[in-house]
């Protein structure tokens, strides 16, 4: 990062949802964060649909356009946000999927040393286990993990409207506090002048 | 299961290879095992190849054909076979996201009660971590799995010859044992008179 | 186990909570469960206080006798309801301990192909992540889990009253429910004529 | 940290090993690393044979004196380099206990925010599972997280001489590599001018 007159310049951070339905809960606290960034950072949301399964054949021939696509996004990132609902105790196949992609060589891939911040929305416990599987397998891409503090939505359905506004005021606090942790983690690994 | 004159009749294992590579030394993991299988047991693969990324729209439509199918020879099969490399610390996407597609409602899913046992080929761990996260996965399922013997194929270039035919007699004979081990615990758990 | 006039004669489970604390949720949770058993099935509890830090040059001068302890009581139940707090994402290294010892040669431990449940009580997500943690541990020994039902108390301070009895009746079935699972199971694997 | 003469003044590391076995791969693998020390280094190992189990009534009336010490020495340290063993895939309970008092409060824990790296010696898999559950467990004491590389010594016996010696030269650079990044990794989370 560059600094201009002793000003920070924005945080870019790319917003990734593990869940491909329209009215996700996840891709609607992404929209969320949206709304509630600090004052130098700025989200755009990258949609997995497109992403073929992993296929060692078909990247010997060259990554796919979608695929080629995810990875630029992520590399020209200052930051990831990434909101994983839980499926059978993990992460969804789909999430999982495009990491398995954006962490194929040429090393170090995208993923390798991006600060990087997990939420998710779901039902009784947060998307707790989901977020341990996830912390885990970011962590043999050297993605630089924010710790603390976290986020469980749990009972997500009562913390949306029918639009799908995160309307709980309690959860939009604990969603913006991730997200000046996320600025304050991406500033301390990556300091400007 | 029925019994005939007081003979098992044959477990039917479905084998799930989670890389989708032609070459795949799990997919021939799972060929090997069809040559070593104990009187009693037969075997047949499921490519994953063909099943799109889980989306819960599309299931709210109904099953995709490929789903639909995946699903039904899951049910049909006494026990199931699963060999998965390792992917960042975990299973592949594609492996998840078949596992997130066969345990949709209706419940109990295919997956539920079903005798299951897992391999995996790899590098330095043989798969050890990715195994792991997969045990946890079924348990929500509530997967039978089973739990000794285990099977980790380290260092797996080594094992295999160019044709992708397990030669390494050590192994095979791991391999075998695992076998066994699911034929005992599949009667165990659905004994016939 | 042995049948006596067709009657199975009673399940004898062993309780253990990874809590040494008097007043812990979990130790309640299992008197708890003493209160709220099927019929032929009885419980006891094992403290773990006793238990020393395992040191491998200790064990080969040969078991503790709180250790010796723990092992025959644990063979010489049917069953196993283990009570875990979350600490840190995972279980009491008190309870860790604990099976640490008990899994130690002469093979099989006392814990192999023991039929297991897993219960918690503890704040938002009911201990979920330990007890994924505790299912993993007891892959490795080969314990026979219970998949389903599974129980999280989530809240626990809410459910208890002040002298440790749970009033939650909604908890109490589902702590039923857990201990007529473990009944099957148990049974399931472990037939009587 | 202070500076002086624009010098980095040391890097004070504190060692913890997971095994109270005298002859301990862990301990030794701890010993190895004393000597392979980049410039601007120290290490001293705290030995966990003292601590108690863990338990919350004891700690309402204070820390026990060796807790006490253990949490000063964590907070005196610039960094942590753990060496645990695996045992039933996870790390020891002496180990996790050790890391239930460090965590306690009053917050935040000496834990907290320590630059740390985890090695092991073990057997086939080099302790990766155990390593897993480690990173997850400080994921959650707000540790941070040394991601790469990572060291899982394997058949740690052929490793080591008799007198505990680490004589494999490759092992003996990957552990230099570790703690040069672990150098690197505390000086970037914690600059100096």
């Amino acid at each position: 990062m560059n600094s201009q007159n002793s000003v920070h310049r924005a945080i870019k951070v790319l917003g990734i949802s593990g869940s491909l339905r329209v009215g996700s809960y996840n891709t609607s606290l992404l929209r969320a964060a949206a709304d509630l960034l600090p004052e130098g950072m700025t989200l755009e949301l990258f949609d997995l649909a497109a992403i073929p399964l992993y296929n060692a054949d078909t990247e010997a021939q060259g990554f796919p356009p979608t695929v080629r696509e995810l990875r630029e996004r992520i590399a020209a990132a200052d930051a990831l946000l990434i909101a994983t609902p839980e499926y059978n105790y993990s992460i969804p196949g789909v999430l999982k999927n495009a990491i398995d992609w954006a962490s194929r060589p040429p090393h170090p891939s995208p993923l390798d040393s991006k600060p990087t911040a997990i939420v998710g929305a779901g039902g009784r416990v947060g998307t707790a286990r989901a977020q341990l599987h996830l912390r885990q397998i970011l962590m043999h891409t050297n993605t630089l993990l924010l710790g603390r503090p976290e986020l469980f939505v749990q009972r997500a359905s009562e913390q949306f409207d029918a639009a799908g506004n995160l309307t709980n005021e309690t959860t939009r606090e604990a969603l913006q506090a991730v997200l000046e942790g996320l600025a304050g983690w991406t500033r301390r690994l990556y300091p400007v002048a």
